[in-house]
């Protein structure tokens, strides 16, 4: 870390900052500016809180971190890509893009298994569907919980799909951690920290979206209390960050893909239905993130999308979906990918 | 809600999208433009759902809520300010504006106490500090949790101040609500509706923070989630949003102060220590903010800034807050209030 | 467009809106709604000043408009996609995608030919150089100008490359377009308005650049000052958005290019350089680009990047763009498209 | 600057970034850390583009600027605030607030000159009044241009009262200079950098409005440009950044007081109509701006907001304004100013 003092600061106040310096265990190397001092501190701290207690030091303008705050799932520490083993073959982080799909929320099975089927049949490894539903308004359809969770189960049963679905408190990690064989954070509980130490309790692999405003760095340091308690499973989902676009929900930050391979070893999809909220953006943002290097997809497939009982506009149909699969192989294929 | 059509519609689109809102129980009235055909749907509808579903109609271009999402929180629905009694004559959103302040984590019995004694001399009439802390880092100090409550009920008997604290899950709400009188929802966890529910089933007051990038809306819907579950009990605090800027943390939205007086009638406070991350930006957004109107003020007071735990860099001393109080004071009483 | 009226509004009120609308050549369409009464007004006009008007009266709360206020641009005027001919066969909108390539800023002929050479061979189209640059400093290099672009113009003689450079202002717009075969507009002068009625006025195509913070709407606003003047040869080029991301300068909106393919009828490119600023993202940005469906790039190639007089950071050499070019070249075929 | 280097790096990298330094002019001091190495350079150059030269190192990770990259409006400086006159006693700058007031766009000097009697004497110092109005829409009135100028000249010479209005290109400003005490740079011209040369060229005092995505350092960098020409009479003008939300238009920035308070000794003034684009809005920014610390005001007043020909919405009429103005005082009084 760098302290920049202010300008024209006393002799006092220097030695004040690396007697400080010294307290927390760094080594003080100063730099003397034509216009500024500067303090180089040297140690292996990651509390931020030596940082901001240095900056109320009043002679201090700021302090300028060096390494990033995350540790376990930086690139530096790990330099192998981590690749995160479903069963039966299936990879995310490997050669093979991982395209996982469903609708929004869970319904009924009927539905849901004939969704399944048809994108099992189409190449996707993973059904998605949501059970536990974290909505803007109380009024608005909360979920089928536990029951969905079952439908959930059996339609893996019935397919061979993996399931991934969403769990929205700690509370209820261990009931949706005994069907899902992955877990996911939505974007709204990406800082919800009870929540992402229980995830870091269990071995299940984590989805673990980035939310609507946050920087990577934040992203990153979420999926860092994970895996600081123990489970290195952790898949990062890109849906869209919010900018002051009003044609779309959300924009898609697509250099987020090459961000997350440069400076994390974790694999990273993108789920291009929430990251647009409208369906005819789906099948170029997919495009987009293979081409940008995604590690799989995260899209909503929903039988009958005008009977939808959250996120239809965003729904593709099952024909949709496979009419968009063929497409998407052919850009694998060139970006030396397979699906 | 009114449902725009694509341009060059076909009559049989129009009988399907009216058909739809005949199922949902609306009724339809068509507006035939110049470009474009308009419908009006007329229905006591609150589900999004709907609208959602309307949207997946492949002939409807979009869908525009005319009435707001939130029912109960709404100025429409209860015209006078809710005024939130906390006991000993300390009421928010009366005529007196409140003042909350304290360090932002507990660290000891000695120095919250100190501060406690401090800020009650001054004028303050709440004590706040964090006991549960959620931090972006997990190698960040966490709070003393149980300990950190106890110490805040000693403050409470030593100098009669209320206790404010924020709760980070719903499975915590018993605890805490056992010692404190006001409950806070961090800005993180302004949409971990699982606890928002939960504190809705209880009855002390809760201090609802405003999420980083939320809107006015989301932050109302969120305090629906609350009252929605029968608790009345709650006070709006604007934190700051995030901003391109860089020279602050965040950026205080003065705004909301008069926007929640317009749409809401729940009492709105201002936390100028987040707003700003920065000491010496307190004092002006602090004026400012019982200029437009504010209800009361959460202030970061330390006894020894340079020394906290966290957030240093933006706590007051006990004597910087000590001179404020009698420049706010001044202001509160040109604009009819008392403090 | 759709006047919403505050809740228990008089009928005195809702004559009042009628009258005015009357007045400004608008039908009145009432529907009575639960909560609301809102007025469908049918009419042909585009000055917003009407809809603000509205908005004034006391018992308006909101008026929605229906149509984009943009009319040129649009699809629903014209169904064919733009195809702007910069001559010798180069089409900018039509089925092969144009590369354009060179350095940030024109420094010396020398390096600019070479330069020019490279990205020809490896199959650019246009030479993008700047003569006019418009710095955030004032201490910063601020270009060559006609000395610029007179090399811009050897290097087009001698490798046949067409030209693409930014005007800064509408007096410059007559120097410039005699050198220029494409006349870039900068994203901070994406509204300045004089310079756009100036490039309207001319016939030289122009390369509107998206502001760092415009909407997609007031972008389209923009081309339609360009075009309402009567020049329609219109490029968007979208270059990356202002985003809270610290990891990069900014942030490629991909999804700009299947919005823009939606609402407008004029080609769009990517500026994968200053959408990043970083030269290790540019070939990831590029690949999905072409695979969202993008008409063409505008990709900064420097000799010699380490001695670049600005944007350095983002530029790629010849030789990596030698090395992109074909993995661009198969992603575009698999898109049915050729470049 | 400070230059931190890649992890793992060899020697004869950090020799290069240490040669490329010396070639600038540079010292370079090494730290060698844990995880690390930084070099401190130490040098008294302004241009970026040496920091961008240097990131372009291969094993350079990045380069952070440890001074502003303004000088001549920086506090550091020039510690005294900047005192501007307008002549007959109006200084902006000093202990009295100055309100500038009068409607959006000249209309007709009718309106024009009651609207500046009446404001006049309610306390107003300065008239505002576009005559070249930039306008989103090409659709849109763009104003009376030199008409207009004539009769906020006569409005003058009628009160006593200066002048403020918008200049929109470079080739304007001797137009404009010729009538107006004060000229205005718009949000959208913040970095039309041909503009700002233009009024730094000339002496006349500069109004310069802060961009709608602009952090304080680009706006600090902006006047900065006007300042190097040689026009020290600069004011700055915060009107509201873009943020999510929708209930407003802009979002008052009143942080953005203290923050030029802090970095510059230009004064700093706020426009709470645009700020809001609320009508109901404007008496509690208006009184937010001054408790924190404004030198002044611009506020719309039009003597009949439903028959603007723009931004009715957000004009206060006479009467509002007069009622208003005495509210002002009373803060200003308490804040230790004057108006």
């Amino acid at each position: 870390m760098v302290i920049v003092m202010k300008p024209n600061v006393a002799e006092k106040d220097i030695a004040k900052v690396e007697e400080k310096l010294a307290e927390f265990g760094y080594q003080a190397h100063q730099i003397r500016g034509v216009g500024r001092i500067v303090i180089g501190a040297v140690g292996d701290k990651k509390d931020k809180g030596v940082m901001a207690s240095l900056e109320t030091l009043p002679q201090v303008e700021k302090v300028v971190p060096i390494m990033s705050p995350y540790k376990l799932v930086s690139r530096i520490v790990k330099k192998e890509k981590t690749r995160i083993d479903l069963g039966d073959g299936i990879i995310v982080g490997g050669e093979e893009i991982i395209v996982m799909a469903g609708p929004c929320a869970v319904e009924n099975e009927k539905n849901l298994c004939e969704v399944a089927e048809k994108v099992a049949s189409a190449g996707a490894k993973v059904l998605r569907g949501g059970a536990f539903k974290p909505r803007t308004s109380p009024y608005s359809f909360q979920g089928l919980e536990e029951k969905g969770l079952k439908m959930m189960a059996r339609a893996r049963e019935l397919t061979g799909l993996k399931i991934v679905t969403e769990v929205v408190n700690s509370h209820d990690v261990p009931l949706v951690a005994a069907y899902a064989d992955v877990l996911q954070v939505g974007a709204r509980n990406m800082q919800n920290f009870s929540l992402l130490r229980a995830l870091g309790k269990q071995h299940k692999p984590v989805l673990l979206k980035r939310g609507l405003a946050a920087t990577i760095e934040e992203w990153l340091m979420a999926a860092e209390y994970i895996v600081s308690e123990g489970n290195y499973n952790v898949i990062l989902c890109e849906r869209g960050i919010r900018t002051f676009e009003r044609y779309t929900r959300n924009t898609l930050d697509v250099s987020a893909i090459p961000l997350v391979n440069i400076y994390s070893h974790l694999p990273v999809i993108i789920d291009p239905s929430h990251s647009s909220g409208e369906r005819q953006l789906v099948p170029s943002l997919s495009r987009a993130a293979i081409a940008a290097g995604a590690d799989g997809l995260l899209i909503e497939v929903h039988s009958n999308p005008e009977l939808a009982l959250c996120d239809g506009p965003q729904s593709l149909t099952p024909q949709d979906f496979s009419l968009l699969m063929p497409e998407l192989r052919q850009i694998a294929y060139v970006c030396n990918r397979r699906m």
